[in-house]
């Protein structure tokens, strides 16, 4: 019973493009597999291929410095870890056109073309799988495309970029600065030489949108989400929100709601006691809300060449079972929804100022302007009245009310530098 | 772009045998798919079927309190959701038999026949899906399966009993009696008349076995994996495991080690910083440990009609993209394994005593006899003497080596009641 069957077809042909870290992760977990494995690596594709080789992948694999010699070969699944957008994109494009299948971990790439790419896929035959581009080991998109297909879920958020949460959870225990955090996870290998696109909210974007389009079923561009930095973030801003009974996390969330995609990238203040504060160092957490079946929760770790290698081995199974059956399968409509960033919520604004009489004033006056009511004043003692940060919390407004008041109180010349706005998500998420 | 594609294949019509809580949230959920879906109500069976008739049901969908009438019938898939072990097996065999796919939120039934049925269900070119027996609307069989297929696990460790967590979590925050807790679950509907299948452990362990096949490839009958009761948990077991940093949990766990299952279903200490005690309520939580990967956390509704019927649904949407296509699938082996609940950890004695000199001795030369070490002696003021409850922990030691010097400890005469031992799990989980 449950035993395995008789091999019916040929094992199926896998080549990797890419043997940096999860390539030769990927590797490693098909050199592991049982002999009776609907998968063999064929092929191997990097640039100057010699220096990658390893003696424990099986002889008869093919070591390439030519891509186009893979892409014409016999592999009938490209798995793609090349990343960015060129040329992933056309080698991609080419492989799903010559009826191969493709598992890719690109979330930029996916983000960007993921609806045309899946349309040549199904045109083609063949089938593209992505649950690697999203919270790395943590099959998210998998649950999101069928453990919770009964569903309709309306709102998906989440703790997506693993460079992010390390800085800001270093910044909470250690009480250091954003730069010096950040230096720390280039150091443990958290964050790359250029943090931008991790520390300013473009990796997280990029997850969101396949999450959006998987989960809420809308297409969504990646620049229409509007992204803040953690850049800002400092210990002091821990400090005032412990004192809110909160701690500070980048939060990407979207909602679909009256026809509209709600979507932003940002750090913000979540309850001390919510599952997104238990989440820290570079973990991940993905929750889905449902019509039907409420909020599911899933977590683990984003990111690291094992984890990454789990989800694209987990996608090379999947379509090993359907024999790239995905083409057939009927597929749920995705609607192209406007988008829009103006959630609503309480708000937590820091200031920097030079202290004088006044400032309070001229703040609350530039809130009241807007209809903006202020819920509490916090200032701790102790600073330095040249560089004096205080903090200002808000009732619930919608984000443009507060950003239209911003334009004017950034014009008060006693502000050191640009005040920080986050939401305070206690009961949003 | 992403549009659904025109219909290729008439609808498959989904018979639901059993139309309860889950069975009409199931009906509801498919009353509202959009005209395009894969998925139509076709018959519904329950006993005296007049009562249950609703009109929110299309009209052609044949309503019967003949079983027989609808395994005869056209339908293409059923769903059983009657319960129990007979008549479900035979009527779920039979419509496997005849060719059917057949969807079951049947714990109990699939941890005793599971693999039988599943190779029935292949013989006759059906599938059997069964993603709502555990953890209701929390994906995890799903994601064990296919999400983490690319992993090899080899731990599964959970909350799967929302009761059982209802009323210990209930225990905790109320310092109310077991007793008082279970009246309490059952006035709120989370505990049954008979409430011996949950508080006594079956019902977390027949989900347990089917963890075990499904995540970590090895097949277990549910009497082999030792259960012990939640029934002697009182108010102050929580009071001495906070002094221990600890809270209480139904704890299920199985792990593949040295050729062996190790598993069992207990109550057990869990850090309070744990992911285990931030489970409170009727929620549920499945960890899985992979090689590969780490490990991976799924949280949310274990239980209710529609979050049950939510993995029933996904279950039927599965079937329905891969037309049945399961049969087909190359299956990875699970073996037949020994099963043992010999795990080795701390523990937690707590002794209900008539007080009197030499308790103490007589306790440590018995746990000594069995070369087992007492960690610390806890005792809070103010209890009665006859009847004096204190706590031993114990440093690390096999299941097998303490149940050897409990046997000895039962025998003494200063008892009022039997001991409670449970191990603390710091590390293990």
């Amino acid at each position: 019973m449950d035993q395995a069957s008789p091999a019916t077809a040929p094992a199926l042909k896998v080549a990797i493009l890419g043997f940096g870290t999860v390539g030769s992760a990927v590797a490693r977990i098909l050199a592991d597999q049982p002999a009776s494995s609907p998968l063999k690596l064929s092929h191997v594709f990097n640039r100057n291929v010699e220096r990658k080789r390893v003696a424990w992948v099986a002889d008869d694999v093919r070591w390439s410095s030519d891509a186009e010699q893979v892409l014409a070969s016999d592999a009938d699944i490209v798995v793609e870890l090349v990343g960015g957008i060129d040329p992933a994109h056309d080698w991609i494009a080419r492989a799903l056109t010559a009826g191969k299948s493709v598992v890719t971990a690109n979330k930029k790439l996916i983000a960007k073309h993921g609806p045309e790419l899946t349309a040549l896929a199904r045109k083609h035959g063949g089938a593209i799988s992505f649950g690697a581009s999203v919270a790395g080991g943590v099959p998210v998109i998998d649950a999101l495309q069928e453990g919770l297909a009964g569903d309709q879920l309306y709102k998906v958020c989440g703790i997506l970029n693993g460079t992010c949460n390390y800085i800001l959870t270093k910044i909470e225990n250690e009480g250091v600065s954003f730069d010096s955090a950040l230096e720390d996870a280039k150091r443990a290998g958290f964050a790359e030489a250029d943090p931008t696109d991790d520390v300013d909210g473009y990796d997280a974007r990029a997850k969101l949108v396949i999450l959006s389009r998987i989960g809420l079923k809308g297409i969504v561009q990646p620049e229409q989400i509007p992204c803040m930095s953690i850049r800002s973030i400092g210990a002091v801003d821990f400090t005032y929100s412990h004192e809110l009974g909160c701690t500070i996390r980048q939060i990407s969330r979207a909602e679909r709601r009256d026809g509209h995609i709600y979507a932003s990238v940002q750090p913000a203040l979540v309850p001390i006691d919510s599952p997104m504060a238990h989440i820290t160092g570079s973990l991940n957490l993905v929750l889905s809300s449902g019509k039907y079946g409420g909020q599911t929760a899933f977590s683990g770790h984003g990111a690291g060449g094992h984890s990454t290698a789990v989800a694209v081995v987990s996608d090379l199974l999947d379509i090993a079972r359907g024999r790239f059956g995905d083409a057939a399968r009927p597929q749920v409509a995705a609607d192209v929804l406007p988008v829009t960033g103006n959630f609503a919520s309480e708000y937590y604004l820091r200031f920097t100022v030079r202290d004088r009489p006044g400032i309070v004033a001229a703040i609350a006056n530039a809130l009241a302007t807007h209809s903006i009511n202020i819920d509490a004043l916090l200032q701790k003692p102790g600073f330095n009245k040249d560089a004096l940060p205080f903090v200002v919390t808000l009732e619930h407004c919608p984000a443009e009310q507060l950003e239209a008041a911003m334009r004017d109180i950034r014009k008060l010349d006693f502000l050191v530098h640009e005040p920080l706005t986050m939401p305070i998500l206690t009961k949003e998420l």
